[in-house]
């Protein structure tokens, strides 16, 4: 039914910091995602996800208070529910294991390519909506675990074509970290605060830093932050302890399995509360970069929050803007290639019912084709081929129609050949 | 950081009218999201998408009021932006090829798999999220486009292992309705009202349909009412006219592709007001549905909303929640079998070094592998294996690291071979 023509014209830009994909633009997408899932499912990984929209109390009891407060999407539904849409995934991951804690198997492997929602202000490489991948091991308590998924990330990077002098990894042990707070007298509320600030560390600056650790610990911040600068140092003051002892085997373990880019970093925090043990980060070494690309760490309390039993965890989240930001800088993107081969152009609207015959017959041989429904001169129609990427076309006329064979031609090298029905999907692969 | 518990433990379940995807569940879900890459990507379709988020604005012009009103998420965002989680992707798509009409080239094929929200009382074949293959052909006015996609929408079914007689094609055009309001002195808003009474006719009671077209037309609504009824006096009393004919035609091609299972019905409307011509449903036949599956028309008006120059444009949305029901209801549905092939047991934590390094060398032969971590004994450790569907296990002692030979065992057979590694490849495929 035709209605009257709105007067408003209606914008076509997407909603502010979020993405439109055009094919372009989901073809790298894709490639990055289809690299994700070769190595984690290599690894006996099964892939799981859930609804964008989750119960705000989700959130509440372990994301950390800045998270949950400013930066999420919440909002009343008409049931008076209190709806977020997900800032991040592990919550949700616990939520099913707690869920199903009695019937599942572990060790469990388990990842997943959500998108999540982040309320800030858009900036390179932190857009409102990006996609993650999530990989979590549950059920192992021993730093097989750990050692496992940092090869995972290790692993994804090469997978992409990054030498081991593109990034580097950071490791930190927020055991190893509670150890210099106890030295230092913290207790548990000023450990966090430290905590938090030492997590702002690389966007303050250097005197608001010192002034912040001063504020807390008074004289004791001047030797702290000294410590915290250099590795052999701040072991030295530790001395020889259980959690030194685990850090010091997992890069040994990390390095037989031929990760050597790996430095130990007692400023790593990680942004969430409910991180337990080692975390880690995978940082970009690229000067227009110089950052990190993705993290993650051991949370063996987080399923305490749904009364189930205790399930030590070990995962980790890869973002798609920072990673493609990576991929950029270091010019791994591969170039644009659409998945059909073949595109039909009809010499003239008669023979538009043939090339629709011909294109189903090449499906039939698993080839994607596109037919030309315009009746425009050839040149045009081969033109569309050219601008939709479509590597090769195929004209047919009366000619064609008569002989049964085609001119195929290559549109990238410009060769043309005449070629049968059945023998195209040689040429075209 | 350990925090305090929280007092009141959070839920385990989803947030209302959303699913979680457990491996399992989502093993069904890639099923059906591959068929359908497969098919519409034989045809030449690109993949596009764009964020859950859009602007509301983007709906309140042609989606039809119930929709906008009374089922969107719809909320307002700190900036003060009015943002609605898509209930559809049709305006979307269209604001992309609006924003690039003078860069893209025509025909264009396109196709998403978007999650799309509705707000409404969750039933069987109705859920507040589900996902909706998209697939929509820009740029041609012929019928040639009307015939295409309602051939992929077929093939999809087939493809699904479908049978003609499991499902038919109904097929109308709103042209051919207007004739139809012309003759009976409509205008254009009761025209419209009346289409809404028809799109609602088998979800309200004989006597409230009779009443309500009663209401418009008065007397003549008898007439009318016993018009939809049948096909043959329709048509009679419609004449011959170019709508009719255009659609006979439609229905000849789609035969000649071998779409025989096509019904016209006049009294199919779809909800949308932007379908501007021929519209289709596939419905499923099975007494347990009996119901439209998926469907879509022509909607040639819809990028004007942008101020961009008239496309025409035909496609159609097929969505995950009412074709797996279709699936269940035909026992279409596969057997879940995970990508993991060989789950390595270690007969001791001593041998778990060993494992990890044959896992990381049937890895390097393409084979997806699992370690278990645990230490349990040899027989649970399997069980494990069995309770993931992994269909091998290896299991790795001193003697296995001693001589080099492996026993695999094939889980659902329970037969064990002695091989060595470079021969699991032929074993586990």
């Amino acid at each position: 039914m035709a209605k009257e023509k709105p007067e408003i014209k209606i914008s076509t830009e997407s909603y502010k910091g979020v993405r439109d994909f055009y094919p372009e633009d989901l073809f790298v997408q894709n490639h990055i995602f289809d690299t994700w899932r070769r190595v984690v499912e290599s690894f006996g990984y099964s892939e799981y996800t859930a609804s964008v929209l989750e119960s705000a109390e989700l959130y509440k009891a372990k994301s950390g208070e800045e998270i949950v407060n400013e930066q999420t999407y919440t909002f009343t539904d008409r049931g008076d529910r209190e709806v977020t849409l997900r800032p991040e995934m592990t919550p949700t991951v616990a939520r099913l294991v707690a869920a199903r804690e009695k019937t599942l198997a572990f060790p469990l492997r388990w990842y997943s390519i959500p998108n999540l929602f982040r309320y800030e202000k858009p900036q390179r490489g932190r857009l409102r909506e990006h996609w993650q991948l999530n990989v979590d091991i549950f059920g192992v308590n021993s730093n097989e675990a750990d050692v496992e998924v940092i090869t995972i990330a290790y692993g994804i990077m090469k997978a992409f074509g990054a030498k081991d002098s593109d990034f580097i990894i950071k490791i930190n042990d927020r055991k190893l970290v509670n150890v210099l707070y106890e030295k230092f007298g913290l207790d548990e509320e000023n450990s966090h605060k430290v905590s938090k600030i030492i997590d702002k560390k690389d966007k303050i600056s250097k005197s608001t830093f010192e002034a912040s650790l001063f504020e807390i610990m008074g004289e004791k911040s001047v030797e702290f932050a000294f410590l915290l600068e250099s590795n052999d140092k701040l072991l030295d003051h530790l001395g020889e302890n259980k959690h030194s002892k685990e850090l010091i085997d997992l890069i040994d373990k990390l390095e037989k399995n031929g990760v050597k880019n790996v430095a130990f970093d007692p400023t790593l925090m990680r942004g969430f509360d409910y991180y337990t043990g080692v975390v880690f980060e995978v940082f970009d070494v690229h000067p227009d970069n110089n950052r990190s690309v993705y993290g993650g760490g051991r949370y063996d309390d987080l399923l305490d929050i749904f009364g189930a039993r205790k399930i030590p965890a070990f995962g980790f989240g890869a973002g798609d803007v920072t990673l493609k930001d990576f991929l950029m800088s270091h010019e791994l993107i591969p170039k644009y290639t659409p998945k059909t081969k073949v595109y039909i152009c009809s010499l003239s609207s008669d023979f538009i019912d043939e090339s629709n015959s011909i294109a189903m017959k090449l499906r039939e041989q698993g080839i994607n084709v596109e037919v030309d429904f315009t009746g425009k001169k050839v040149g045009d129609q081969i033109k569309t081929a050219s601008k939709h990427g479509v590597p090769f076309t195929l004209v047919v006329g009366e000619n064609e129609v008569k002989t049964e064979i085609y001119p195929l031609k290559n549109l990238e090298t410009g060769e043309e050949k005449k070629v049968k029905l059945e023998e195209i999907v040689e040429v075209v692969g």
